[in-house]
């Protein structure tokens, strides 16, 4: 599932609608625990109708109510998003390298720019977008903030905090001010835009996060064209590319004219290993305008400028050492081990018979249970099998009947998952 | 000179007023070297009422044409409010072990806390909040980005961005949502608040950037006194925390019921040279609360939690080193080191004859020249002793008259720059 806001909102606020949809106010709150006075501060109403976030610590609850069931049982983790495996020497040698060099007179380095060191920058723009026509200065290095494996949630939270998400309705799961593209196998994962309607802002994840799925040639171009006519901004998440197997797209800007339409924003984390070493990057082409003939690209970096002071010089240096020659080459067999844990998950479920979803393009394999429900699937396979998976509906109410499972984690956990699997209907 | 906003507004929307006061619109921008299509997404007109942001390049400038008017000059840049000097061993040691640590199977970790990790918090609670009932929950890590040396200006600009600074006056060079406190010895660097208006959120920096300034305890008293009063919330910006030398509060949580009102934003930046590897922290008490009972804290997580992915994980090793004994009293040596430097540059300063402020508690001095425009002393101190500081007026209104030097640069430096603004009358 892609998601799309009516009016323009990024955490940042980058760009806004015309007519703000809320009003802010202040409500009641009954606090029993009431430790002091009260400030004449008021709340951000909208903070209250935020939703998500109660997924991980409730897969958590039901995780150790299952551990106190059973003391023994050796629990495996594939819920996980998170990556698992050491980072190759090289990278970290440059790391440490920049680290010692802090403690020397010469070496020192206090503030570097805010948008990234230029070296790396350009070794971004060559490594990931050669013969795209991305220039360095075109790429913005950030601290990976916005590339966890919640990311479209985590957008959609950051417009309900700012308001620009409308009200949350509890039938639908959804908000009034968003428009939700439904994707799954039925569609080939690619919204029906004949009938999508204009927003001002589409946010688009490929490789996709949770459904494994990468778009294709001819679906980006038509979510470009789509962009285009309606005079929309694509925020497009790449930070599964490196995952890409076949001849999917790695870049939005792949797509031609996507320079006039879209954003990209991508990351280190899980390319790289660096979920932890906060590194990731964001490309806005001096192309793309707003209504008024502005380049949004000068805005980015005023903003960048402002509310930023650039990600951590050591990580940088990492970011470096992993675009490297050497470096490239030894994350490809990284890559390449994640991704024949996902095949091992892939066969696993589809010799239940179950159908099974991406684990090509991406390190995730989305499996589809139809007429249940996702929280039902996931207690019945946490019962059998001791493994925790996510289920479908935490990542939004297209995820109903699906759970998803992620190749991130050591070889011979996988392996045994798998066999606890194949006699998951035993 | 401090700065308080009428409505609250915060980077992160932690808090709004009660009714937005701008309307946003786009309006027709002519941009003459148009590259592309537009988009029909509008820009967010507030970006057009910025105003900061061009000391910088402007000094920048003038440096450069300084250089090329004299090629042989040899520049001392004594604006710089960037650390200089190497970060002890202990320090970047603890860091490199860490960074090698992420190369091995069992030393791997991905993502850490959001809030940062709970050792590292405990630590910060118990090394500078000690008897002062703060507690590690109540800590959460940063990337340090709010702990630059344009904090203050920075605060408003992100209130500008979104909206609720108001208009730009060129005439007074104010923002017509925002109480400016102008700070200056007429008032011993404290504002009168019996003539200051009512605001949601007040800014408040101490040692101060860039009058090198720290308020007293009794001060302070007053400030929350008069926050408790109104109803306001404080942010407390004690990056320099560390340079204080006198009793003055290294902490508003120092002062009786500040928890109550108070949030308090720090930093490893200045403190242990960390400006270029991003480390800082926030304090935000479970005391306080919104005017409808709402705990502030839990809010912040939330916010921290959604837009935020916490700080790199090698940073906060560092940041964990400097909180050791060791690494602590090895620190202490480089902040004794630039608070000598200081000291030098005040000497220099006042065997002038000119008053000179700050110096003793903030690795800044202050310099007053009476009746003149700072960007003609800037001017002059270049051109007669190839120095570059930074004229009092880039920091605001009310630093006309006034350069800031800094305490920050390597020992034999200062003493050159001190021995030529000595000679700048003769």
């Amino acid at each position: 599932m892609y998601y799309s806001l009516l009016s323009s909102s990024i955490c940042i606020p980058l760009a806004v609608s015309l007519q703000p949809k809320t009003t802010w106010t202040s409500t009641k709150f009954n606090n029993e625990k009431k430790v002091g006075s009260c400030t004449g501060v008021p709340r951000n109403f909208n903070m209250e109708k935020l939703q998500s976030g109660y997924l991980f610590p409730e897969i958590g609850m039901r995780e150790s109510e299952h551990t106190q069931k059973y003391p023994h049982a050796r629990l495996i983790r594939l819920g996980i998003g998170d990556t698992t495996e050491p980072i190759p020497d090289i990278i970290t040698s440059a790391m440490a390298e920049r680290v010692y060099a802090l403690s020397t007179v010469k070496g020192y380095r206090g503030y570097g720019a805010e948008q990234g060191n230029m070296e790396l920058r350009m070794a971004i723009a060559e490594t990931f977008y050669r013969d795209l026509g991305v220039k360095g200065n075109e790429v913005f290095v950030s601290d990976g903030a916005q590339c966890d494996i919640s990311r479209l949630q985590a957008y959609i939270d950051c417009g309900v905090i700012v308001g620009r998400a409308g009200n949350f309705q509890e039938k639908t799961g959804t908000y009034d001010n968003i428009v939700y593209m439904k994707c799954g196998p039925e569609n080939n994962f690619f919204p029906d835009l004949s009938t999508t309607s204009r927003t001002d802002i589409i946010f688009f994840c490929s490789p996709n996060n949770p459904t494994g799925y990468a778009a294709s040639r001819q679906q980006l171009q038509q979510l470009v064209d789509f962009a285009k006519a309606n005079g929309s901004m694509i925020i497009y998440d790449s930070a599964y590319a490196a995952y890409v197997t076949d001849d999917s797209p790695r870049s939005i800007f792949e797509i031609p004219g996507a320079k006039e339409v879209a954003i990209e924003i991508s990351s280190f984390s899980k390319f790289a290993g660096f979920t932890g070493v906060r590194l990731g990057w964001t490309v806005v082409p001096e192309e793309l305008l707003y209504s008024n003939g502005f380049p949004v690209m000068k805005d980015y970096n005023r903003i960048v400028c402002t509310c930023f002071n650039g990600a951590s010089s050591v990580a940088q240096a990492g970011g470096l050492a992993c675009l490297s020659k050497e470096g490239y080459r030894a994350l490809t067999t990284v890559v390449d081990y994640y991704m024949g844990n996902a095949e091992i998950l892939f066969d696993a479920f589809s010799s239940l018979g179950l159908k099974a979803y991406g684990g090509k393009n991406a390190p995730y394999v989305w499996v589809h249970f139809p007429g249940m429900s996702s929280w039902d699937v996931f207690n019945e396979i946490l019962e059998k099998t001791h493994i925790v998976t996510i289920p479908g509906r935490g990542f939004g109410p297209g995820g109903e009947g699906y759970v998803r499972v992620s190749g991130f984690g050591h070889r011979e956990r996988i392996l045994e998952a798998s066999m606890r699997l194949k006699n998951l209907y035993k």
